[in-house]
């Protein structure tokens, strides 16, 4: 009986962690979560499995607090943790990844509970806003710490010696997929895929909605004259799909067929990333998913007093 | 019937919007909106017409998005798309300033919706703060994005490169018309006189408080040393006029003949004003009315708990 | 009876500014915060005088403005004046200095006021914030106010142009007392000692947790890499003792022997300290007591969904 109970609340555990994955797709579906997984694997096996561990991680820090059971269970408490896990191993090297890894899935957890109690007041999500701001400090620290190591592509730049270059072909197919693959730093057509198809799974609508924004994002990108090598990389797009399923799908009750404010909310998310990318230039640091972040919250808050909105 | 009311609709949405331009100066007076736009017109005419194109185009935002009609019927919807407008004109040059404008005024309506709701548990007026932020991410956007083209005077420049150079002549006649215009971002003597009857024509008070601001804030910034191009140019005045209308007479039921704490929230706008200059550097972004902002927050939070302020 | 009333308004007043001296511990005791005071004088008499001056401008102002007597009583309107006192001494320099800080201990209560007002919503206290970001306002103000003229060790750098030299010896001793000086500015051994001594007198208990957070904090941040100097002047230690303070005694009923999550926010704030040295660099910024700040409010923020914590 003892046992019995252990083991089902190890799978129980298991269950949220995997969520916790596919939280980051504003998705409760475990098995979402293993097909994200995969694709990870597809492009480094790692990097998979300190996902998951940091998801783990982040349902034991929850449960050892004494967080709500249910929202543990439904991976709320894990996915800030799960995306932290990712960041560290994407942007730092050298021995004491793992560590940092590790510890910040906990600190990710201890944020996740204080920015559900700041959201509060004004009834919207925290979405994934401490992962970001815990990645921020931490790649911010490395200028202080030897401790931390990141990679040489994040390099800090006054914005007066930055001259932007939009040169450079646009490949569509590849800017197509890896936006969605973006939304866990994977830069591999193949992972986009199967992430697309993790969507679909868990909902038609969603995956529908998935190709309505990236193909929006693209073109607005495109137009409004961004650089084609960010456009190839899906970098304008990740955030313009979790925008929509936020302010469309996930947190809204009318479905619509041509989700227009939606839309808007994604077109917007590409123009953040724009500002973000100027903002943080100084610092070195990629804009995460903060653009999704403000625009959903920006359209949440609004339809408080603009409900067609 | 049918046309009679959609005559009156029409006509409400153009009060609405004259009064939008007027919130500018937190008050609320269709006229004293269309002296203003006269006096906009003194400078460009263009920019007269994109001022009041904004306006009504945040009108018809929030009436369309479902916001409360009275509301909009105040210009509460409008005033910052009615500066965002404004702000574009300005600080943009090239073949999309109207579509940009056109955009943003739309976007600025939906932001201070949000903004509404958010500042609602602290019972404080969201002010123009959400002109302020798009602005600012818009103009860091044509950093990355070759559709927006700023002007050539907002560079960005690191702080250490920075060296104060305070000469050159005060023009006080300059300094104290151009303070009241710059409300406007209107560089120009009689556009400024003109806003000013607007201000007196609504309320003799406000037009008392104004001058009372205007000579104060020019006393503390040409006593504490500040650039005199920019001092003649008003550039250290204007918020200082917003402050004390917020501080003292609009979010304040005390009407005192000589409104200490609304001169002491002037001044600070003023201290206000020369660090976010410095803060901004670096993006090459101007403070445009956020100084007004952080002063009269200051303020009104403090008055909750100490209301003899 | 009316003399008598009023030299017994003085001594509250007395009492009041003192209590505010060492509410920088948050501690409320006017004897602790006489030892400060001492402590201060060995360091420097001058500065000790104006940071009682500040701490009793703190005080009337906030009698004027008509706040609650007790929470004046306790020095809680106060404290933040005695810091901006501090602050301004040690970090500017010239003839204004004086009218500066007092001008600044004013305005560092009004904005006590607001930040109660702002952070009543969620239960919780503002701490130094309002000195923080008020001391950051009127350091920036100097590069554009010839009024203030700040000392020559604060001196803006691009973070690309950063070089992180760790090497040079580790003074264990001076790292473990000017840790504890560093909470009121002072890099100096015997002060250090004696404000232990007043924690003790107040608390053994929060002596024990300052000599504890100082232990780890020192410890994680040689571990972690830092500046052997930064490390040896006690500037990694400071915010750790605040830090555990607040999380473990001041707003936390369970006291524990082994307070391990309070242990957690000092390991926190020394990566926080970090992260704001490279993130105020551009700016020539001290960090002053902001990771103290930002880890007490995420562990008390977070507290509110996991009680264990």
């Amino acid at each position: 009986m003892q046992t019995h109970l252990t083991v089902r609340n190890v799978l129980t555990m298991f269950s949220a962690s995997l969520k916790g994955i596919s939280q980051v797709l504003l998705i409760e579906n475990a098995i979402t979560g293993f097909i994200v997984l995969v694709a990870i694997s597809l492009y480094s096996v790692p990097l998979s499995i300190m996902t998951f561990m940091s998801s783990f991680i982040g349902t034991v820090t929850a449960k050892i607090g004494g967080a709500d059971e249910k929202l543990i269970s439904q991976g709320l408490f894990s996915f800030n943790s799960a995306l932290s896990g990712l960041a560290t191993v994407i942007f730092l090297e050298g021995n004491h990844l793992w560590i940092i890894a590790l510890f910040s899935a906990v600190i990710a957890t201890v944020f996740t509970a204080g920015m559900m109690h700041l959201t509060k007041p004004f009834d919207v999500p925290s979405l994934t806003f401490p992962y970001i701001i815990l990645t921020w400090f931490l790649l911010t620290a490395s200028h202080r710490l030897q401790f931390f190591e990141v990679i040489n592509s994040l390099v800090p730049q006054g914005l007066a010696y930055w001259h932007l270059d939009i040169s450079g072909p646009v490949d569509l197919i590849s800017g197509f997929t890896k936006s969605i693959g973006q939304i866990y730093f994977l830069d591999n057509i193949w992972s986009g895929l199967l992430i697309l198809a993790g969507i679909f799974f868990a909902s038609k609508r969603l995956g529908m909605l998935a190709i309505y924004a990236t193909i929006i994002s693209l073109l607005a990108a495109y137009y409004l004259g961004s650089e084609h090598s960010l456009l190839s990389s899906g970098l304008y797009g990740y955030n313009a799909i979790l925008t929509i399923f936020a302010v469309s799908d996930v947190f809204h009750n009318k479905k619509k067929l041509i989700p227009f404010s939606g839309l808007l909310a994604a077109v917007i998310s590409v123009l953040i990333t724009a500002s973000l990318d100027s903002f943080l230039l100084p610092y070195g640091l990629p804009p995460l998913t903060m653009p999704f972040v403000l625009s959903t919250w920006l359209f949440l808050f609004a339809r408080k007093l603009m409900p067609n909105l």
